[in-house]
């Protein structure tokens, strides 16, 4: 199999400037697995309770999402996130988070998903996700996730997580929080002296940065008009980087730079309706058409100095 | 002549956590002259009072800068601005400033100047701004700086010098405050219908962006591991932008793309030192350099997702 991920499926509440859920699809797996589906198969590894019925099956099943290794516990319930974005959609206010069945997760992988080609170790306990990736020994790209709680409670643990993978996954205040360094570019240089041979940065409408040992790699946000729900957004593009990643052959630095563009047109869309509503009902044409728009807004002739400028000197 | 430029001549005095100056030549019309002198001859319309020097006047000649149009009051004194960075160095904290000679400024341009192909409106008073735009009437190309104490005390005034230019030039929180509107997307296409035919934003360290009717188009920031002085930043971009354009037949938007790095280049100079210090020694070669840079950073193969995903579904 190609591409396994980690991480929470929950019911989200969320409500913002623009209206309210009471019970949607959420959770980093979710969005992931479901962004992720436009470009290869999906396995999740995670655990609901008996709160979790078949309208949700449905939607993974419509992506093709396999979701054997997704523990039931019956008599449990699923993980539930409350939150609220104000008029300032950057920032999301947690009004209640029960861990449920979540607390307890002890992620178990079958022989089918620790042959898997790629992994994404979605923002859950440190610990937990070295676990999963000590036992995908032999895939050839392991990204991970993670938040300012685990870097504030569980250093050591995540450190060593870092050193076991090969790409990180972040937004800038988190990389600048885990190298304990202001400058970003200084902050990428540390974090891949521990060990991952790419970075990268999520900077929301500021759009995102790859950095490698030698080369960054940067691009603009898709322009929306209007964001209406970001919750899921970062998971939502490491789903179509990921995704991307897992259908190209050579995993290389070229490849990862468009697995970057995917990435962000998936968030683009995720941000344009609640939950995952958007991405659950995307079109390869749909994708496409914002790739592309992608190339036109970063697109410039490369016309030597020499040439361009007159001889006024 | 090619490029004019309208603005504060000024002595600055500069802390920031890695260090001071005390009497560096500064101010909006300085930073944009030295920037743009790299790529064409430029001309100043300012005023200067009589603690004005040779030092000074030297660095504008070794540029080829034309000062005919800087006015000298010998009993006046030079604008003078006085300001600290702290960790943060995106922030400047105004200390103090002296207007002396500049509280009475009215531009005063030569028939030569009137013949400006290209005219930079530095950030001054919007009333100001008309008077010079009037008089010269047959520029190709107008652009337009501001700042948020003239959207405040001077809207109306401001609103007209707008409808009157072809490119406004302004950063982030401006271009929100300027159209009262907080999506920077739907805030560009309002100050669009205004009559620019195009709007640069500037975002520091997150790049710059150039919206114009129809297209969108956004770099990032030149990578830097320390930024020693940010003083000048925007009006170092507008140089190496306008200086650029002037240097070109085709004032059309690929000239402007091209501009966009071009000034993205030079800002990423000017706050490697103190002031215009950077700026002032640089050669064609380490311009050639950055400008490339920019087409390392932000290339992409621009492959169709129907190649690039495996039929899974």
């Amino acid at each position: 199999m190609s591409l396994l991920v980690v991480g929470s499926v929950a019911f989200d509440e969320v409500e913002t400037p623009f209206g309210k859920r009471e019970r949607m699809l959420g959770g980093s797996a979710s969005h992931f697995s479901i962004s992720a589906s436009y470009f290869t198969d999906v396995r999740i590894v995670g655990v609901v309770g008996g709160d979790f019925g078949r309208e949700e099956e449905a939607v993974f099943e419509r992506h093709n999402v396999d979701t054997t290794d997704l523990e039931r516990i019956p008599d449990g319930k699923t993980f539930f996130w409350r939150g609220r974005y104000d008029f300032d959609l950057n920032t999301a206010h947690t009004l209640d988070t029960q861990l449920n069945v979540f607390a307890d997760f002890k992620p178990k992988l079958s022989e089918e998903s620790k042959r898997s080609r790629l992994v994404f170790l979605g923002n859950i306990q440190p610990e937990l996700q070295r676990e999963v990736r000590q036992q995908v020994k032999s895939a050839e790209l392991v990204a991970l996730d993670t938040m300012n709680l685990w870097i504030n409670i569980a250093r050591d643990a995540l450190l060593e997580a870092v050193k076991e993978v090969d790409v990180v996954i972040i937004n800038d205040a988190e990389a600048r929080q885990l190298a304990d360094e202001p400058n970003l570019i200084k902050a990428a240089r540390k974090i891949l002296s521990w060990g991952p041979r790419a970075l990268i940065v999520k900077r929301g409408e500021y759009g995102a940065a790859l950095f490698t040992g030698q080369t960054y790699f940067a691009i603009p946000a898709y322009p929306l008009e209007s964001v209406f729900d970001p919750t899921g957004a970062g998971d939502t593009f490491a789903g179509g980087f990921m995704g991307y990643m897992a259908s190209q052959e050579k995993l290389d630095e070229a490849a990862m730079r468009r697995a970057m563009i995917f990435g962000s047109v998936m968030a683009s869309f995720n941000v344009e309706e609640f939950g995952t509503e958007r991405v659950q009902r995307l079109t390869h044409d749909e994708i496409n058409e914002r790739f592309r728009a992608f190339k036109q807004m970063t697109h410039f002739e490369e016309i030597p100095f020499e040439r361009a400028v007159k001889a006024t000197r």
